[in-house]
Order: C-alpha cells, then structure tokens, then sequence
C-alpha cells in the first residue's frame, strides 16, 4: 500500500488529515480551505465507513454543500463487497475531492483495504484530487496506521497498535486528538519502532495540510506537534519490556499553529 | 519505507526471506542457492546486527566463504551512527548479495530504520542486488514487518505487533519459525487489519526466493504457508475487544514445500 505510482507526471493531490472535532459552521476554516481546493463546482466524495452513526454521511453532505460544492456523493461503503462496485469506483473517479469522517480506523482499513476503492483513492490521489480525512479518517491515510494505543507522555513498549493504512504518504505517521488525549507517548513509540518517518500530532479543530511537495501548513484553531526522529542516538526500544517506559535520546520536537509551515525534505519548521 | 523507485528500468534483486534454523553444512540448498544467485566471485555483505552474538557474523563468513563467496564483508552496525558512514554504504554499494542474520528484528529497525544503510539496502535491491536474511532478518524485510506476538492458529485481536520494516515489497507479510512456533493466529491478524498484503508463513529451513515480478518459489526442507485474505468476504477485526478471537470468513491457503511457486499477480500457487 505505498503510494501510488504517479502517472505522466501530474502532481499528487493534498492530503489533509484533520485532528478530528473541526469546527462545522462558525470558523469552520479547514473544511472551508478543503473545498476551495477542490475548485469550483466541486464534486466530493464522502466515505462515512469509520462511523456507525447513520447520518454521518448526510450530515457532511449538507455541510458541504453550504460550503460551496457542487455535488456530493455520499458512498455507503459497509462490506467489501460494497468496495468492489462498479458505480462506486466510478464516483471516485468523478470526484474533486475525497473525505473520510471520524469513527473507528479499523472500520476503513479491514472494510476498504485491499479493494478497488482503496485503489481508486490511492491512483486519484496521486493524479491530483484532494483527499481529506478526520479523526479515525486522519489515521487510515498513511502508510503505517495508528489503530490504537494507551494515553500519556512517556513511551512504553507495546503502548501503541500500528497496522497498515491506505497508504497515500509514507513520510509521516499521522495522530489525533492529540492534546485532548495525551497521546505524545504514543505517537513516539510508533516512531520509536522505525524512526524513518516524522510523527504528526494534531489537536481536535486542526489540519494538517499537506501538498505535493511535502510541505505542510497547519490550518484550524489548535496545534500541530511535529516529531522527527532522524537524529535519534540511542533507543531502547528494542529491549523494553512489554508496558516498560523506554529511553529516546535525540528527538526533534515543534509544535505549529495556524500558518505555520514544515518541510519534509529539510526536516525544518517556520513560523507562518 | 515503500520499495524504492526503480532506476534506469533495472530489475529489482531478488528478496529472500528465510523462516530461521536453515541448514548451514550438510544440505545448505538455500544458503547455496543464494551464492549461486550472487554470481561468480560474488561479494557478500553480512548485517549481523539482529544478534547480540559476538561471532555471528564470522560464522557466516566463514560459511560464505566455504560455499564459494569470493568476498564477505562482516558490517558490525550496532548503533545508528554506524548506519551514517561512509564505508559502510560503500560495501554495501559494492556487495553483490546482501544477508541479515536472525536474532530480534526490532534491533534491526530501530538500529537501520531512517539511516543510509537502509536507504542503500533499498537501492541496491532495487537496482539488481539479491537481499536475503533469516528469523529476524526476513521479519524485517517488508514494509510491515511482524515486530512480535503470541502463539496460537485462531486469530485474536492484539495477538501481533507491527511495525515499520524494510520496506523491500509490500505485496507479502512475512512470519518465521512458523510451523515450530504455531503462528497461524498472529499471521492471520497481521492480514485482517488490512487485507491488501499475501501473508507467507515460513517453517524452518525454508525459503522464499521472490522473484522480480514477485513470483515466490520454495527451497529447504520445510513449508511455506501462503495466507491470501483477497476474497475475505467478513472480519470482525474492527470491533473485537483485546484478545477475544476474531471471526474471518473467505481466508484462501496454500501450503507448499521444496519446488512450489506462488504468483501473485493472479494469487494462484502451483506445484514444482
């Protein structure tokens, strides 16, 4: 599930995770931005499968549509075999712009992982449409997933779940309702784990908005805690028991509000 | 950590996960097969790093060595500034197969994860060069490596860790010891989270030779379990609670020794 090839050159799309919780009608600046991005007369796709509430689709349906779009297809995707349909492959196909909600991860990876929609997601994406995600829909993006874990600041040994995701970034592992649920330790035991890609923490009401460059712009009313661990020394990771604390000497720590910018390639964070 | 882009239009090497245990004097045919693969007056790169043995890495010098390996090349990377220098990346530039020993294959992402050996590793694979490794050196080999995890054939929720691996393919999850240690169950697990990966279940002394258009054939004395969870039609990996089993229905298996190849384009195994 690595990102997908990109064809003729055309740029990725953004991927936008969201830290769940976002603001709806007032100040509702991310979902704002998001469907500016997707263009005039946009077409969204919403994928409501994280949720098991029954009006979760609907619900962003009428949002969106305050917000400008043009059309928006809600996909009631809750088997997999629902994810090898014809007509809703081929509305993804149609889409601006994709949007996951909030719910439980597990629901989209074991639901969409492996089907011809997560494909459609991935192969769109890297064609250029825009995919969004919130709360457990902010987890599936990347590739290695956090579906689970324990609260608190310090790293421990078997703190964190990973699996797989959809995959459309490995340069980040994505976390949420991140200072609403003390979830430092756990996004640096993800890390801890491979320290290849950097960890992004983001509060409830904030996005991360990612382009194809791999610049990210943090948008939304709270913070966004960047965690990169290329300069790690010593872990010991490798030798912790399971639910005992571990040591991580050499973490690069920022923490972003709105407008401030991080560019993977550097590895370095300004204000905006 | 997804396999690096292909230069040039090369073929990537080939990638050799080994299920630990393999025989080393009388009946070496993986070992052997693998010199063979490296070519004539081939050089070999051994990362012992997996072990906390002093003489591991001489061991399979010396057994390089007597298989007809012209070169071997012992790299002792036991901590991350190891996997920064120079002469490091060199031998592995210039090695014609590269071998990672068993041991705890936690110790080899959290040692090489994000470094410039593994970025090197990952070229040089993609580029031609034949990476094989044993127990934990073929744990580390995918994108999502099985890190640990509890016995057992049924399927539990939390019954597997994963983390970030190599990243050497991402179409297979691979687990070892798998007959001696009864790891069905975990396996099984690592598949439901997201039921894209093949998973192969290697016995000891048994081999996977996966090919560059991801063709896997067998060698050594024992099996290979080939788990494909493609046509999973149910799972209730999304709402099992910690360590109540979980329910998979469509799972497709495979069991095949010496000879036997798996396709995975069309998911279709075969007899020697």
């Amino acid at each position: 599930m690595s990102p997908s090839p990109q064809r003729d050159h055309s740029e990725r799309g953004y991927i936008i995770p969201i830290g769940g919780a976002e603001q709806k009608v007032r100040d509702a600046t991310i979902l704002e931005r998001f469907i500016e991005l997707c263009g005039r007369r946009a077409h969204i796709a919403v994928i409501p499968t994280a949720s098991e509430l029954k009006d979760t689709g609907r619900r962003y349906e009428r949002l969106f549509r305050k917000l400008g779009a043009d059309r928006v297809s809600v996909l009631n995707l809750k088997r997999r075999e629902h994810c090898e349909s014809e007509d809703v492959v081929e509305a993804i196909e149609e889409a601006d712009g994709i949007f996951m909600t909030g719910g439980n991860q597990l629901r989209l990876s074991t639901i969409l992982g492996g089907t011809a929609v997560a494909q459609a997601i991935r192969r769109r994406n890297a064609e250029g449409i825009h995919v969004a995600g919130t709360s457990a829909g902010a987890a599936f993006m990347p590739e290695h997933m956090i579906a689970g874990g324990d609260s608190g600041s310090t790293p421990r040994a078997d703190m964190v779940q990973l699996a797989p995701g959809l995959g459309l970034t490995n340069r980040f592992i994505i976390d949420q309702h991140f200072r609403q649920r003390d979830r430092l330790g756990r996004l640096l035991t993800a890390l801890a784990y491979n320290p290849f890609a950097v960890g992004v923490g983001l509060d409830e009401d904030t996005a991360a908005f990612i382009g194809p460059d791999d610049t990210l712009e943090v948008y939304g009313s709270g913070g966004i805690t960047m965690v990169d661990p290329s300069e790690l020394k010593e872990s010991t990771m490798d030798s912790a028991h399971r639910h005992e604390p571990v040591s991580l000497i050499g973490i690069r720590l920022h923490i972003l509000v709105r407008g401030g910018v991080y560019d993977i390639e550097s590895r370095s964070a300004r204000l905006g």
